[in-house]
């Protein structure tokens, strides 16, 4: 891995031939990796578990300095909690690479094979995608499961995280570059920014030929610049509103369950439940348990105004609390006439991420499952759920909430390609 | 359908409202195909191929409007060709229409599906994309293949195609729209922009939220002007520098066969083989043998210096000749010292199409098809089989040359994405 750059130059062509450079060797690196059997990019992986251990102490002086400058920087505590590191979270974060080390190898797998019938084999094999560009903010446990999943999936990669966290960034830069060399692969295979330039980003998105795809986490604002500026092409990795249908046939005990629990059991993350919808026929049964249970956990609740009198406490909503992304105490609550009417609201105001219905009705888990247009639809089941570890993907490198490539929560496999490889004996086509 | 636009506004401001009311229009749409049944969009499949065979006459008087046009405006031969219909043409569209009714259903299939120890079953299961947006020039088999393919696969389509087809087109959004209304669907899930205006593309390309996936096809500066103006996801279908190298190992007489039907069978096709390479150890043995076949078929050699002695009248090749995309009766030749020396070179001056190996060395083929990073990778077979009628695919939307989605040649099943069905019985995450 090439070291922190620590000259900064603000010029866009400066960035760009930055940029351009890593991209070169990146694409070498990803061509090496592309040929390296499994064990050789798992041996790698764990020598950069171990190496995290074993830097522990440097890892928590430089995000001390990152930590430092965020105080002084006066960023929202909520920021300055997710860059700061402990050693409870540096234990998950190598957790989490010896987890990747641990999957089934994705490279190499073959999808489908079958012959022809003018004898021609044709075999569509997995294959890394080459070079792949991470965008992120300041979570510095990104870095690691971002190289991790790049590495396990035979991808060289330009990693991009916010200023926020440079110091600590550059303490898992050297960790990282060790362990590939360990395993006698190229220092290049993963390389980390080390400007804060934000030309470096436009350089990065516009780097066509050099990586393959640019994968960005993050706020809205980061998402929409990777959008605007990008040539390559792009997953986006975006908000989450997630919305609970209580369907006419629903079990009450089960409703009242799912709708509180998809809310208050982890309200900060993108798979909570933003809005419950409740069908007209079962409004007086469940709201008021529903209300009850809100209130005791401090649930704020905006409701349409046919649902206030059923929900003590609950405040009328305005036109904006619908689609919202709350990511807090704070939860919408609406009355509809039928299941049509839900799947309509949903795919109107939702952000295609994950939603869920309860019902024991066959018919109407089919038509939700069918018609609601999101990456996970649930039956039966909170919108919680919707996670890769959870699906038995692995660690994942996020939940995308585009159609194209991969959609809902991405692991390893997903962060690979295929090619058709057609064996003949001379064919010829005329 | 709505019918072609015959006002041509010019402001960039009513280009944007227009495609945006297209775009809700097919959003509508896309919603009530997701939900129909494979017969239903088959049935409208067949009224197409019969609508275009009974619009034969119109067809050809429209068509014959876009072919003077084309001829005053001095249109390139090879370009007008392209534009023009004949009744064989017009029969090979209907049948392309009726071969792809003919599918299985994409939509629907259950890609994987398992039980978590926690009792959640996970169903990844193939649904439409919802809006795709065709770009393309002057063919007008474009506008029925992907009519066809998009609808096949549950997608609602926004096609733009040239301007120098645009009153073959018109004809053809008739015949289309009636189809759809006769097997009950919106006429709104095939939208042909009538416009020629430019922002058209650019609005198109930019509709975020009401088209999900755009796809280019045609010439480099179509494509460039898409990547660069889109915030839509796009899957370029670019070029094709295509290699077929000779191994050491390779059976001669096979060699000599491939190479010289990879380039002569077909030479305007995006699979064509623009370039041979050969292994120095066999190189005397056959390439006087390929010169020969080369000369009959009257295709020009441009060779590098060591072989010209090897291949009677072929001229010194220029830096400009490799990786170049001829489509024409010119191949370029050059000897190298290693099979490791040919995948670096394709990998370098290919465009990541197909290339192929030639060789009775199961080790050589194995690191070929490895290491070459292209979308199709042959052993002992003609670049040109890469095809998606040939890979039993059904018709293709063309060849993807992007690895993000679809590599290669992509069929109606590639026009889908997926969700994740999740199905419990109360279950919450803590």
């Amino acid at each position: 891995m090439s070291k922190l750059q620590t000259v900064k130059p603000d010029a866009t062509g400066e960035m760009k031939a930055l940029i351009e450079a890593m991209g070169r060797k990146a694409r070498a690196a990803a061509h090496q990796l592309a040929a390296t059997a499994g064990r050789v990019r798992n041996s790698a992986l764990l020598a950069m578990a171990d190496g995290i251990e074993a830097a522990q102490d440097q890892l928590l002086a430089a995000n001390g300095l990152d930590v430092d400058q965020a105080r002084q920087d006066e960023l929202a505590p909520a920021m300055v909690s997710r860059l700061t590191l402990s050693p409870k979270k540096i234990a998950a974060m190598t957790q989490c690479v010896r987890e990747v080390a641990s999957q089934v190898d994705p490279v190499g797998q073959t999808i489908e094979a079958y012959d022809r019938p003018n004898g021609l084999r044709i075999e569509k094999r997995r294959v890394p995608i080459g070079v792949v560009g991470i965008i992120y903010e300041s979570r510095p446990n990104v870095t690691t499961d971002a190289a991790a999943l790049c590495l396990k999936s035979g991808n060289a990669t330009i990693l991009r995280g916010g200023k926020e966290v440079i110091h600590t960034n550059g303490v898992l830069a050297d960790v990282i570059g060790k362990a590939l060399a360990s395993a006698g692969l190229s220092p290049d295979a993963v390389q980390i920014v080390g400007t804060t330039d934000r030309n470096a980003v436009k350089a990065l998105v516009q780097a066509e030929g050099l990586v393959d795809l640019v994968i960005p986490r993050g706020g809205e604002s980061l998402i929409r610049a990777v959008v605007e500026q990008a040539t390559v092409p792009v997953i986006k990795h975006y908000k989450g509103v997630c919305h609970v249908y209580i369907d006419r046939d629903a079990d009450p005990d089960m409703a009242v369950k799912v709708a509180v629990s998809a809310k208050v059991d982890g309200y900060m993350v993108c798979n909570t439940a933003e809005c419950i919808l409740v069908h007209k026929d079962v409004a007086s049964q469940v709201l008021p348990r529903i209300a009850m249970e809100f209130r005791k956990a401090g649930v704020q609740m905006r409701a349409d105004s046919r649902s206030l009198g059923l929900l003590q406490n609950a405040k009328l909503a305005t036109d904006a609390d619908w689609g919202q992304e709350f990511l807090d105490l704070i939860v919408a609550i609406r009355q509809v006439n039928s299941l049509g009417e839900a799947i309509t609201f949903i795919n109107q105001y939702g952000s295609g991420h994950t939603d869920a219905i309860i019902t024991r009705n066959i018919t109407a888990a089919d038509k939700f499952t069918t018609e609601v247009d999101s990456a996970s639809v649930m039956v039966n089941a909170s919108t919680r759920w919707a996670d890769g570890y959870e699906y038995g993907l692995g660690a994942e490198i996020g939940i995308s909430t585009d159609k194209i490539h991969a959609r809902g929560p991405m692991g390893a496999a997903d962060l690979c390609t295929y090619k058709f490889i057609v064996t003949g004996d001379g064919h010829i086509r005329q």
